[in-house]
């Protein structure tokens, strides 16, 4: 991508068969919603895809079929998140490979207690940002129990220029104002998410984009596009 | 198994090399010593064996591997937990086909926010038991968010005859004693975990096997092997 990303990216849900199993062609008619609405990018596997009810070859194969659906006519967010380094890094990789304009990845991390100190996540992060050429948005989402305060993501920011991020935890404004005044143009974007539900706010904080469902994306779309740039110096 | 699986069963770790990838015989080098120090049972890829940094294919090929390593001298546990109970019933039946004794599975859940209320938790262990004729440990630990209370486990247990259940939150004492009393034989074991930090008040609130990690097997399963019988009447 020549400019950074903006705009409204709704996260594309996997549909599913009476059976639980995928259906990957009705998930591509939501793809072929999405663009019709206007969207300005997509983000496959997210959580609210469903992504942790998903086996790895599922994953592959959903990322795989949309891409060929979306065919370059928009940029496509591939989420690659995995408590290993290692993984979310072939992980990473293998979506760059597969046509893939970013990943997003959350902070490692496993059910409600197991966390990662924060020189791990940065060391995390490089490991995932060495393995690819593509930016990297970082997903800070309350899912996470791993933290990620304003002081990790301005070192994180710093130490790895491919990051981008999504700020979507409780005061996402307070947050992103402060990530936006501390970093200015150095962190492109950024975005918010849980289905845009304080993005005026977002964005008079900095915010440049935003990450909601499937739900409303045109009127979302319009909402980010007509908004003054408000937010601290960039 | 004819009778109901007691005693020591150690947790394996999984062995990596330095650049994070499975040692497969490293790790059968583990289960070598812990069928020397006289465990009664072994478990595979649980959350002391990073179940969280392997792929699909890494969890399948350590399980076979080291199912064939113990080569039916000892029931071997499989770990085969995952969000959605299509999954893990797969990874479940795939884990008796390759000679387990039984599984493990946490409740479903995901991150420290995700969580599934008590009716779908019973439906999610009917689906695995229905998938396969070996027991289901279900395995109540601190890592999950979804919680599971008594009346639940009491529930799932009168419902679901193949489960067995594995206590490690805190004041697992208390737990085990109310399982116990309210389930008698209908409970089979049950187990503690958490490196049987708490073995003693465990042992005498009813618990008949513990399963710790893989340090000192031979110690713990003497414990359990001398321990009076003392909990509630079965």
């Amino acid at each position: 991508m020549a400019a950074p990303l903006t705009g409204v990216v709704p996260v594309v849900p996997t549909i599913f068969h009476d059976d639980e199993t995928v259906d990957l062609g009705g998930t591509a008619l939501v793809v072929d919603y999405l663009m019709d609405a206007g969207a300005d990018g997509l983000c496959l596997l997210a959580n609210y895809s469903e992504q942790f009810s998903l086996t790895d070859g599922e994953r592959d194969a959903l990322a795989r079929a949309l891409l060929e659906r979306v065919a370059g006519r928009l940029p496509v967010i591939v989420t690659t998140s995995h408590y290993s380094a290692r993984v979310a890094a072939t992980r990473s990789r293998a979506a760059q490979d597969m046509g893939a304009a970013m990943v997003m990845v959350m902070p490692p991390f496993f059910g409600a207690t197991l966390t990662v100190p924060g020189p791990a996540v940065i060391e995390y992060f490089k490991q995932v940002a060495d393995a690819i050429d593509i930016p990297v948005m970082v997903q800070d989402a309350p899912l996470s129990p791993t933290p990620l305060p304003v002081s990790l993501l301005v070192d994180l920011v710093n130490q790895v220029p491919q990051v981008h991020a999504k700020i979507e935890v409780p005061q996402a404004a307070d947050k992103l104002h402060a990530l936006a005044s501390a970093l200015g143009d150095s962190l492109p974007g950024p975005f918010d998410g849980e289905e845009s539900v304080t993005l005026i706010p977002d964005l008079d904080a900095g915010a440049r984009g935003t990450m909601p469902s499937s739900m409303v994306p045109a009127e979302l779309g319009q909402i980010v596009a007509i908004w003054p740039v408000t937010g601290p110096a960039r």
